[in-house]
Order: C-alpha cells, then structure tokens, then sequence
C-alpha cells in the first residue's frame, strides 16, 4: 500500500526511550527545573484554564482516570491509573500518558508517554511550592516513603531551593538502600534513618510520599518542629491520607484547587470549610505564603490537570530543539476532507499484492 | 541507547494506514457487518457498562470530546472533535482516536486511530439499528447529505439490511457526484437527486446526514410516508438538528442513551418528558421495537461511547490474525517497579555515547 501520510496526519510520539534521551540530553535537574518554571508560568494566568474536574473510572483494583484542562489555545488530557497491587505483579503502580491538542482545530499536537514526566512534574510542582512556600535556606529534606518518586522529588528539591541533606525512612530499607545508591552521584549527603521519627529530626523540610492506599499516620504532631515545610505527596484519593490530623489544625495549608484536594487530600479529614490557600494566588503575589520563621507550611499535593498541561506544553516546547520523538499517522488526511471513503479505497487500489500477501 | 522495553511497555498502535489494512483485509462491507455483531453483543449487555457521561470542552470554533466507558473488564475512551470550519482549511471536520484498557491492570492495550474507524462503527449502528427497526425487505435508501459519512452508510445498509437502490441529495451536487462515483462498483444501483424531496421518493429508509452546526429542516413532516424508517444521524449536538418536530410528534422514537440525547439528539427539540425507547432494549428483547408495516420509526442517532467500545473491541479481536499494528513503547516498565529513576539513570549509564551524538 502506497498511503503517503501528509504533514496533517502525523501526530509526534514520545516514547518511554525518547523520554528518557530527553530527560538526559537536558540534564535531570535542569529538566526539573525548567518544568518547574513551566508550572509557575500557568500558575500565574491560572484563572485562564478551564478547570474540568477529572473523570475517574473505579473498580475494586484500581482507577482509571481522565484529567483534562484548557488554556483556550491548547488543550491536554493524561490517562492516569492507579493499582496498588500492580507492584507485586512485576508492574507499576502507575502509569500515564498525555496527548496535547489545538484548540482551534481540535488536532492533536503530541502524544508522550507521561510515566516518567509525572514523576518528573511532581518533583517540580513540589520544589516549586517549597521554593514559593518553605523556610529560606533549606538545607535538610526528609523523605519518609522512599518508592519510584524520591529521587526525582530529591533532586528537585536539591535544583530549586538548594536542598545538600537528605534523611531517608521507608519501611523497607530496602527501598530507602536503593534510593542512596541512585543518588550516590548526586552530590546530595544522604542518611539512612531507622525510623520516621529519626528522619525528621533537623530537617527543614519534610516530604512524605508513601504509597500505601490507606489512611495512615507517617507523620504525628509531635514529630513537625516549628518553621518546618511539608510536602505531602502520598495522600492524593478519598481514603489515602498520610498526617494526623493535628498537624492539618497547626499549619497553613496550600492547595493545588481546593475542590479537588477537599475530596483527595489531607484535608479530606477537616471540615470542608477549614481555610486554605491555592498555591496559584501566592505565586501570582495575591495572596502571602509563610508569613513568619516559625510558622508550619504544608503544601497538601495531589497532582491537577494544570501541572501536566504545563508539563505537556514543556515537553512540546523542547522537541525541535532535541529531536527525540518519532511521527505517528494518527490523522486520517484525505486530500478531500470529505471524501474518507475515496482515501479508503484509494489505498486499496493502489497496491492490491500488499494486501494478498497478508 | 540500549533500552530494550519489555513487552510489558508496548502497546499495541493502529495508524491509520494499518486500519486501511485491516479493513481491506476483511473487506468493507464484512468489516461493518462484523463491527454490527460486536455492537449487537454489547448492547444485549448495556446494563453492564459504565455510562460516564462525555466531558467536553467547547470554544468559539469547535468542541474537543473525551467519551469513556466500560464493562468492567475493559475500559475505553475516545479522543474526538468536532470543528466544521476546519474543511475549509483541508483539514477534517472530525477526528477522533481511541484507547483501550484492563480495567484489573490499568494498562492500555490498544491505541488506535478512529476517524476511520468512527466512520464504519457509525455506519453499523445506524444500519443495526434499521435492522431491527426498519420495514422488512427494504430496498432503497435515500440519503440526505452526502459528506464523508455517505459511503459508509450505504455500504452498512448493503450489507445489514439487503438495500440495493440509493437515491442521493446534497446541496452540493459535487458531494453527491462524489458518493456516487466512490460507490460505482458497491453493485448498489445509485440515483443522483435534485432535491431532498425528490429524494425521499419510494424510499424505505431516509438517512439525514448533514453538517451544518444549526438548526435545519432537511426533513419536513410532508416528506416521510407512513411505514419509512428515518435514520437521522446528522443532528448530534445541542443547536443542531435535521427534523422537523411535526416528524418527531407522529414517529416512535429510538434512541442511545436518553440522558444523552436529550442534549444531543433531534429530540432535544422536544419537551424532556417525551417518551423514548433505548435501542437496547429492543435489541435485548425488553420492550418492542417496529409495531405495524405502516408505523415512522426514528433512530435519534448521536453516537454512544459503547459503540466506540465495541469498535476498539472489535480491532483488537483481530489484531492477532492480522498483524496489521504496531508496537509503541509507551509505558515504562522498570525491572522493579519501585525503581524509575534507577531505569532512567541505567539507560544513561549504557550508551552515552548516542546521547553525546545527539
């Protein structure tokens, strides 16, 4: 068959080693930290986007969701899914994909595997919000859940607000072992702690980003010192939560958009009138972040649409430059877009021994 | 780079190019009445999916679509939009592609264009419908619009419902020289129309399949004789309709998926109350369809995320004796689960060199 895709039918693809060579020909945390400027310029024109809640498919294993947003120029979705017991059956928990589009012709722009760039968004988002957030001058991060996100959230904080010491604390040291051993070049001193408690001890900031699908207490009252940043990652769907609710009455909380966060987030376990923040008024200067040294901040995370659209659109922005995808003929183009019929037969026509030979 | 994906990371891709394949392979009209069984099964089981309704984002010059569903053991969506004034810049009015999951998994498991393929699957919903719906023995069909869809829904009423006559009209004759000459050697017998009047003349089945975005009278209650099935597939979205209400007031009304109509549908001209029959139901032998030879049966057609469903379900079924796909390396697959970074940094770690050449 003889079918010449034109220009308008081909969609680029980043694939997962596509990623990756793009990943590495920028540099990890350069890439993070360009995301993260990504982020923070939607965040500033956040009321710009439309803001459709995600469409969530459940079954007793897992979900299955669609988040969707719109600048009004460009318009992006991931498919996102969530099963816990993927990891014991040799897959991940968590995998996405996103697809970019023209608002004005509807066409998609890009489709990327979004696996590794969430991993890389969220270590961005956070950063972003710590940066934004956080005490001046971290220099210590724990990290209590030390899964696939810690380096990539390591790293970030290490790129954005000039994190030098890590504290790791995973129920399986294991987990915590292969963390240090991936970030032995970082340049980052790394301790293994023995146990929540002891990995918060002196750290300016806390990330909690465990994976269990459950309401847990990582972090008590007691263990948060007063001027402390946490970056709650973990808790991200109805019934997963990682802080006592203590902490939630002692701190400032920011929030990606507060509807959602109500139904997915730490605060999931307040009254749905407890005040907070949206992390966009503070980086768009309407509303103030921390307002003194001592104060507890907690950025309340559960990833929104808005973060991979910028992600997205980054990812976009660089593929000229880098070269790292590969056309796919997702569009049908006939030369009359009326007549699919005729493109359909013309192909058949055209080299009918193709086909005998299938 | 040596990244070698593991067949857990490829998905399944069908380009537009290989759907062409694999519709010749089986044949056109063998394709659509395949596709019509697929449907059939899966409407005898309606009560069994997921009925999320479509979450849309409309601007000033079109709307972008994400329609999922699921059985509980296979989710779907379809990507699709609709902008009518992207003929005139030779680009497609609609394009659309689709995805299909495991809903125990998460993972997708196919990726396929679907322009040509929602072409087909909306040719074999109407003629199933008129199947079950329609006078017996029906011989001519009159087609009101003859766009991209025309062809399609010949060869659909060809094969499902033994049509052998077409009468043709659009505005453009151009369109309807068009249909004709596409379909010279369907040994359907083809006459080319001077207006919808005339081309509703003698006719069993009138189909309706224009594309303005309005409301229009391509149907007046004057035109349809008693016993004529009306396929109305053009009207499917709020604002645009084909009949008039004079029509939809003396006919029994067949519809999809009633929330959805409503909105969509020629019946959004009615009042809310007005009562409907789902297509299902008929299909599963829970209410009637047709009740005399003299009755005007509707088939408020605006296309259900199930028909999409089955049409990917149906692609996939015969994936495997075609071979007509690719494999897209989309999602990443670490040896340990827990470890993506530890991908990421091995990938670099094996091959510098290439990223160096890049």
């Amino acid at each position: 068959m003889s079918y010449d895709p034109s220009a308008l039918a081909l969609v680029p693809f980043v694939s997962v080693e596509n990623m990756m060579r793009l990943v590495h020909s920028v540099g990890v945390e350069r890439f993070i930290t360009d995301l993260a400027a990504t982020i923070e310029e939607d965040f500033r024109r956040w009321p710009l986007f439309d803001k459709t809640p995600r469409v969530a498919s459940h079954s007793s294993e897992g979900v299955i969701e669609l988040m969707p947003t719109s600048d009004g120029q460009a318009y992006g979705f991931k498919y996102v899914n969530g099963h816990p017991k993927n990891a014991k059956e040799g897959r991940q928990t968590v995998t996405a994909f996103g697809v970019m589009a023209e608002v004005d012709t509807g066409y998609p722009v890009l489709i990327s595997e979004m696996t590794i760039l969430t991993a890389l968004r969220t270590a961005a988002m956070s950063a972003l919000a710590a940066k934004h957030l956080g005490p001046a001058n971290p220099r210590t991060m724990a990290i209590i859940g030390n899964g696939a996100q810690s380096e990539f959230q390591a790293l970030g904080f290490k790129a954005l607000c000039g994190i030098t010491h890590l504290r790791l604390y995973d129920i399986d040291p294991s987990a915590s072992a292969r963390c240090a051993r991936n970030l032995a070049q970082s340049g980052l001193s790394i301790t293994l702690c023995n146990s929540a408690q002891d990995a918060v001890e002196g750290a300016d900031i806390l990330t909690t980003v465990t994976a269990d699908k459950q309401n847990a207490t990582i972090l008590s009252d007691n263990m948060v010192g007063s001027g402390q940043h946490i970056n709650a990652v973990g808790g991200d769907c109805p019934g997963k939560t990682e802080l006592h609710s203590d902490i939630l009455h002692r701190a400032e909380i920011f929030v990606e958009y507060t509807p959602q966060t109500r139904i997915e987030g730490e605060i999931q376990q307040l009254d749905p009138e407890h005040p907070v923040t949206e992390l966009w008024q503070v980086i768009a200067g309407e509303r103030a972040g921390r307002n003194s040294d001592r104060q507890v901040t907690l950025f309340d995370s559960v990833g929104f649409a808005v973060e991979d659209f910028s992600a997205l659109r980054f990812v976009r922005s660089i593929l000229p430059e880098t070269g790292f995808y590969e056309n796919l003929d997702l569009l049908a183009d006939p030369d009359d877009p009326r007549d699919l019929f005729g493109m359909l037969t013309r192909a058949k026509t055209r080299a009918p021994e193709v086909l005998a030979a299938q």
